[in-house]
């Protein structure tokens, strides 16, 4: 099941992605719902990020470039990271280029959305506090990172998490491949099954570290590929099974 | 004024320190509100963390220990990082030092309370954007830090973000001393003056990087002085005009 929001005449709207359209919905998409009976044609709506998130959680470096790649013994401190909430983006918002800068990257990422409280959850029970999933585009200005490792100004700035276009509830997330096209041209598409520290392991490690609530995203991290666009520049990021998210870039003023 | 949150009877309340005791108050701290006529004692209810924060960011090492210290030359890139809504605790609460550790470090902290959003604030203009100031502890699990740099998870623990004990809006944040006292002996007392980034240029290149949201909570850095502490330990973080945040330290299981 496909979960949207959408702005339709200055309105904002929750509905699901059926034959018919875009179905209104109306309650908490992670408790109760029922359908209003409103249907809106997709392309007389604004999709907006398919979440108000609670946090935006990322990991840093986790994807190899072929599974021989992959390390028989896993970090044993991964590199999270927080994004503001204010840096969340719909499809076709446009991404900003801080004014100092005259590029940025772009990350193709599958993010998961968390559905409710987990705390000290065991690895073979993750799948249980996950609502669905979403396409996510880890903009970062590595200009901005701090010599000694800080990454949180160049991973910050408002327009940087653009998220979409829908949140799937029914996906393997072990079996998607995460695209990305700059300007049509491939640059990422790699299987989530290249992941360093694969999504039990993330969420389990992460709640037994924090409680993670409903609304928490989760970036997973990015395939080899990411790299740095400019102003005017396209980005599709795409996971076959959720959608195709798509942004251009601005120059900031 | 003192804003205040406090449990009474398994109702959670907002109210303002008076002479008589918390008057209950109804409606947004942020913009109008109303006194209910309700006043509590004190001593009969439990504070709480003074604000549901929607997002905490740190600043760190921003302290010299003496007024010559401070640089004539600013960081380009400050040391800013994230912590979780869900660190947060309120005064008396227990601080959980993670099953895997003997000790976490307490760091004493003048915490900004954000009142409206903020963009692209200029320095002059920062005090217009601040509701009050509240006292925070940063507790940090430096053997968590990522040897690469990343403080996140080291930050991030449940518990590890006391705050409180009030909501102070009639603060001069440049003139107050932030202290600790570890089982009754002081380990901090500094000026804010000591600061390497003074409070307006901190929320001013915040603003210009992300867009800041009322109830977003700033750390703003920690004296010198900050040390581990143990299971039983106590800890007092205080700015004498906002009052005492008091925690003790427990062992996670």
């Amino acid at each position: 099941m496909k979960f949207a929001r959408f702005q339709y005449e200055s309105t904002i709207y929750t509905g699901i992605l059926s034959e018919e359209g875009l179905k209104e919905i109306t309650g908490d998409i992670f408790d109760t719902w029922t359908y209003t009976g409103k249907v809106f044609r997709e392309d007389d709506v604004q999709l907006l990020a398919p979440i108000e998130a609670n946090q935006v959680i990322g990991i840093g470096a986790n994807y190899v470039s072929v599974s021989e790649e992959l390390p028989k013994v896993l970090p044993d401190i991964p590199v999270f990271f927080f994004k503001p909430t204010s840096s969340i983006i719909g499809p076709e918002e446009k991404i900003v280029i801080p004014n100092s800068l005259n590029e940025v990257k772009f990350e193709s990422e599958l993010a998961i959305v968390i559905g409710k409280e987990a705390k000290n959850v065991a690895e073979v029970d993750v799948l249980d506090y996950i609502f669905g999933y979403t396409v996510a585009n880890d903009v970062t200005a590595p200009q901005f990172f701090h010599e000694a490792g800080h990454w949180m100004i160049g991973k910050a700035f408002d327009t940087f998490t653009p998220l979409g276009p829908y949140i799937e509830t029914e996906l393997d997330p072990f079996s998607v491949r995460v695209e990305a096209r700059l300007n049509s041209i491939e640059k990422q598409n790699s299987s989530t099954n290249l992941m360093i520290v694969p999504i039990r392991k993330m969420i389990s490690y992460l709640s037994n570290v924090m409680t993670l609530k409903k609304g928490d995203v989760i970036l997973t991290g990015s395939p080899v590929g990411a790299e740095f666009a400019f102003e005017n520049d396209r980005i599709e990021c795409e996971i076959k099974e959720i959608g195709i998210l798509r942004n251009s870039f601005v120059k900031g003023k």
